[in-house]
């Protein structure tokens, strides 16, 4: 009989590229370090937790673990439950510590967003209180790259490289039918945080280069400074390539594409269409008088691991690592960072901060990351990225020219754990 | 002084992640099969030829031709100008004509699809009803594979890898947020062939794997079809994803994104917005009553060189030099194509076919190759396809971790061929 006791890792929020390879190194180090009996995987998140829905992480082939690396978004599941306050949704947390008890779980390992910080907390705080035995540790992850405390999350790096990468292959396609004043717009994810959308500055490294004009979140937008920057880069140019983060705001702070009003509805009247991307088309084609078009990489983006980071996947395993580490020495209610050392050379070790900080933080480009036009990156933005986009993932490739991704044999795919939705 | 003619190599119609490839070996079998001058690349197509547009590529430095197999989209730069008649447009044709003479152009290679194959056919004929010397010789090229005469088309193989990619990605995604019934959309190109979107079966190897659906418009599309077909396969996964080409068509063959009218004008009237990815999600959302996202890919899949197939990038370099051998072996008027050898293993050789054969083809995907129901493909499509994403395509990485393209010294970005438009 194993005395040591069990472990829980989960997952949690929108997907990456590399939120597997963090599971990986939570697995890893939890069936090495000599202090952890079984790995359990809650499926979906805290929603396996709530529903008793584990599966045996340990018991799985060592070739399935590893593969996790090459693997994109979230191998044991994910969800968007966010639990409400201890006092609201009591009931909830009360039945996850007795889940842990009923499968001597001391260790929950949380991969996820600040929401996801936030549940780790309070559970946390109120094992504590009930004298239940609980190390609850996070696992910084999201292509957003808005959490605080930490100088980069595991996610942003590949979907850096990704979006870079695709604003470099679409500007030269905007430039090979330069034939007269064209537009590209290539919209990206960020509804708070303009960080991919900054990112996509790297593949600028030419005057002629894509992206001509980047628009974030933080930097007010309107439809007449989109107008007069088109004109202008087209006077210039003849072509011009826009990146959008999906979540631009006018000077009042309102969503530009709810704000008018004028795409919101649908003939149906009720269901919002369309984002960024068609309305800057829509103003452009209208207002410029040229022919625009717009790709929208959605989740493509996020789960591009054709094209993720190799320095993105090694830190997120190391993050996976450290977590465990941390909590089998005697730390609780932390969340691992990431520390960029100081220094020419990109140096990057981890470290900790209170789960509470995290889950009450947010971190979004600064002022001085975006040029004094709100329309493009500075040169501090890139010198921030550039390191996180270095190398390439490796991915194997299947016989038929098509990667190779796992699944856990012991994780059912669970339908509908709509009951808690 | 050389007293051997000359050559020009142009590009024409929608960028390929592989036109440059075959650029390449037209440019590199012109430069050593010794009975060619020099090789003059024609800005952006046909409208070069007429605008006087032409540099000199026989100058360019090796590695800058060398690097054309790993830029995406035209290098030359292309065009969307059809020429008309020759009736109706005699005096563009005799332009050409004119500048052909004016700088000892024996040889026009022109890499387009059926408009350019018309193209370089009339070319032709006038030049030979006029005495002039001269031969033109086609090069297949477009990713909606929809060319005649050929087994496939380069280009094709790439975009197919890549949206088959897309679609594995993707539908991890999907799957990793399944807590309850939910719904991806993947917009491809395809305004008439479904090609691009029957690759993604290639994706779909068991059967929770993406995509669960695909559409294409050679088969009729309804919504209500739409709608029956997701609840089935809801019923059975609790989650659904969706590959839809850009050109569905009802059972008239009008595009749905038109037909009812439902999301073709905005609030000013005038602008169509979005598309099937957009109406797809909307419908769904409205009749099933679930959460459905869609990503649009857009110019990204034609010109992804970061994930394109060795096989295309390697057919599409043989196809540019067999244009020159064909060309210097006295043929004319023909356009290369893709003859797939008989036998268990894939073997591709090139062949021949008249100009305006091409010209007046057009090849959909066959009845044999979309299941009964008209939501899938068969295997024989995925046996068609399989050969042709095989491989990954080199790409060679900067110090910034990100790809590098060439750009020809000698051709500037010619701003406003307008005139001809």
């Amino acid at each position: 009989m194993d005395s040591k006791p069990n472990a829980i890792v989960a997952q949690s929020g929108g997907p990456t590229a590399v939120i597997n390879s963090s599971a990986c190194g939570v697995i890893e180090e939890a069936m090495s370090c000599g202090k952890i009996g079984k790995v359990f995987g809650a499926t979906n998140g805290i929603l396996g937790v709530l529903k008793e829905e584990l599966f045996d992480i340990s018991a799985e082939k060592p070739e399935t673990i590893e593969g996790l690396k090459q693997t994109p978004a979230a191998a044991i599941g994910s969800c968007r439950y966010k639990l409400k306050s201890l006092e609201d949704s009591r009931g909830d947390y009360e039945r996850i510590l007795d889940v842990f008890k009923a499968h001597d779980i001391h260790y929950f390992f949380y991969a996820g967003g600040n929401d996801s910080m936030d549940t780790a907390d309070k559970v946390n705080k109120l094992a504590a209180e009930s004298g239940q035995s609980l190390v609850c540790m996070g696992v910084p992850k999201t292509v957003d790259n808005d959490l605080a405390c930490t100088d980069h999350c595991p996610g942003y790096g590949s979907v850096a490289k990704y979006v870079a990468t695709c604003a470099m292959e679409a500007g030269r396609d905007t430039e090979a039918l330069y034939t007269h004043d064209t537009c590209t717009i290539l919209e990206v994810m960020g509804r708070n945080a303009g960080w991919i959308a900054a990112a996509t500055g790297l593949a600028h490294r030419s005057p002629e280069d894509a992206p001509h004009l980047i628009y974030v979140p933080e930097a007010a937008f309107s439809f007449d400074k989109l107008v007069s920057d088109v004109k202008e880069v087209l006077k210039e140019l003849g072509m011009v390539f826009i990146v959008a983060g999906e979540g631009l705001k006018d000077e009042s702070g309102n969503y530009v594409t709810t704000a008018t009003g004028a795409f919101s509805k649908d003939s149906f009247g009720h269901i919002q269409l369309g984002g960024v991307g068609d309305m800057l088309k829509a103003v452009i084609e209208k207002e410029v008088g040229i022919k625009a078009r717009f790709n929208k990489l959605g989740t493509n983006q996020r789960s591009a691991m054709h094209c993720a980071s190799l320095t993105d996947v090694n830190e997120a395993y190391m993050c996976g690592r450290a977590a465990v580490k941390a909590a089998v020495a005697g730390e609780n209610g932390k969340m691992v960072t990431l520390v960029r050392e100081e220094g020419p050379e990109y140096k990057c070790r981890t470290g900790l901060a209170e789960l509470s900080d995290v889950a009450n933080g947010e971190k979004k480009v600064p002022k001085e990351y975006i040029n004094d036009r709100g329309n493009g990156v500075t040169e501090a933005m890139l010198d921030y990225v550039r390191p996180l986009v270095m190398g390439e993932a490796p991915v194997r490739m299947g016989a038929d020219g098509l990667p190779v991704f796992m699944r856990f044999e012991r994780r059912a795919l669970q339908k509908k754990l709509a009951a808690y939705m």
